[in-house]
């Protein structure tokens, strides 16, 4: 195929002090557009999603991901659609996606960078719509708030990180548990938005607010169920007001991923409280996808939940928007759309 | 009655950095020797126990203890025989114990000052068992381990504070329950005693081993089940090897009592392998304490477990044997004796 393969590369691991991606670690390469051998498909990303795992790909993580060697092609959750195929499962115009080179286009032998099967988007849905609510973002909010968290109707569910790609998800299927559901996220904008569109109950802007003092008006029985993206100062807010018997899940730690050194301060919590917090890693639960995509469809269609999308434009606003997840400035799922459509 | 009633009372708060009970926060007085009133008894008490949760009525917990007044009597787990009685649920010789004055005498109305009832050595038992492998040492372990751990036959189960009250017993029901059961302790005397004396499989001597880089040989299959009375560091390291579903019993977790600052870093391995951590509060537990009663009675009179008792001796050393405890001084239950029978 005619033109030209835009590539990120990894330039170089993170440098400054507590950060753990960096604008420098992103180089760029432009090469041929690939051809697919035999069992291979040519696919034409669309979007790449910004995921706070984006840094794993960078740094590792033990026992999970090995980080991407220096000068080797950058990897993310990428989605296109299949504009060559020499794999009898896939044809042209397939909307896939996966853990991808984040390239103009990529090659697939049907499984992705992971070693996991390209997912499609469900019939009937879009490619961002099957990369995000369908995707990881919503099976991460439905397997953690419901496997994990279990909120019963009445009780108080804290979302950290509620306006983040998964936060937005898990608010508004804790609010469908019938679980008042009250969200922390920086400053007033973020804040405005979960209660005036998303249907938070309550909002804290960590940023302007005292959270563990703004959660003890919010929350006056306590916490029942915590979902928390952020770890570090926020989880220790929210441990103070721990309802007894409370459950944390344990999604992501964003705030420790720049910071490892502010680590937590109030676990003994759990001892006072009888509390659990309990961790998930969200591809070791494949077994729950097919019903968390079915429940979300359904209520992705019936209007109970709402997609919030935060879409940046362009190749070029690639290591801005994926480094911009670390400092909050999206608010929904931050996706880039480096293409108008799947043509060259 | 004649005689003196010696009275250790709350003299200060602690005062230097990082201290959760000092030397200094006790005081003390000598009084008459109370007469009980209708519905009332005298109790002689034989020993104090030094529990860590000493320091929290000095110092308070928040929603569960509140601190003791500067000048009050100090209060903690003591145990010892009914000299006098006004109460029929009562007779002179009884052995009852219970969070009571720390004097040579207490009066009681059948509840201790936490308000529960007072507590009986089961019949058969000596005081001090009923007390410490029959009483909250025990039975903490045993709710700990078989409620909250759950080991199941073939596991590693680590136990830090192995050498502690609760960690000798808590080692030893991991085992009867099928486990490979490796403690962490501070120096070769208790790792040795561990091993050769209560029966664990092996230990890590934490002031003179690095627990990440042993425990890693030791358990190379990571822990299923850490069954923590320190926190911190030890914590942290266990995170590190903690086993794919792997659980964490919160006990306590007494170096953080001391230094509250240090934390706990790695707490986004329950992430990443579907850990859970899980504390509890050991009295909002009684409804388990007669099935445990039973089962550790049954195993201390076959041989199955055995008690390790660290007494000292004598009202004076209260104080330093108290402690002691937050730096690892005893080798088992730290108990202090503060008379050799019931007589006045």
């Amino acid at each position: 195929m005619d033109g030209i393969n835009r590539q990120w590369v990894v330039a170089r691991r993170p440098q400054r002090e507590g950060m753990c991606l960096e604008r420098e670690c992103f180089g760029r390469q432009e090469d041929d557009i690939p051809e697919p051998d035999d069992g291979q498909i040519l696919i034409r990303n669309i979007y790449f999603a910004c995921e706070p795992l984006v840094h794993a790909w960078v740094r590792g993580v033990p026992g999970k991901i090995d980080p991407l060697p220096i000068g080797s092609p950058f990897k993310g959750h990428a989605g296109g659609h299949v504009v060559a195929s020499k794999n009898p499962s896939f044809k042209v115009g397939d909307a896939v996606h996966g853990n991808l080179d984040w390239a103009d286009y990529s090659l697939s032998d049907g499984t992705d960078e992971s070693g996991s099967p390209l997912q499609r988007a469900p019939e009937g849905y879009s490619l961002e719509t099957g990369m995000v609510t369908l995707g990881m973002s919503g099976l991460c909010a439905y397997i953690g708030m419901f496997d994990i968290g279990q909120p019963k109707p009445g009780d108080t569910v804290v979302v950290s990180g509620a306006a983040g790609g998964i936060g937005v998800i898990a608010g508004q299927i804790a609010k469908l548990a019938g679980a008042r559901v009250i969200g922390i996220a920086g400053g007033p904008e973020k804040c405005t938005h979960l209660v005036g569109e998303v249907g938070y109950d309550a909002a804290v802007d960590y940023k302007n607010e005292d959270v563990t003092s703004r959660l003890s008006e919010l929350a006056p029985e306590g916490v029942n169920v915590f979902f928390d993206n952020v770890g570090g100062e926020i989880l220790d807010s929210v441990l103070v007001n721990l309802a007894p018997y409370g459950r944390i899940v344990v999604c992501g730690g964003i705030s420790g991923y720049d910071q490892p050194g502010l680590g937590i301060h109030n676990h003994m919590v759990l001892a006072q409280r009888n509390g659990t917090m309990r961790g998930f890693w969200y591809s070791d639960h494949a077994g729950r996808y097919a019903e968390g995509i079915a429940r979300l469809g359904g209520w992705l269609k019936d209007g109970s939940i709402k997609e919030v999308l935060d879409i940046a434009e362009g190749f070029d606003v690639v290591p801005e928007a994926a480094c911009g997840v670390f400092s909050g400035a999206n608010t929904g799922k931050q996706l880039v759309r480096i293409a108008k459509d799947s043509s060259v």
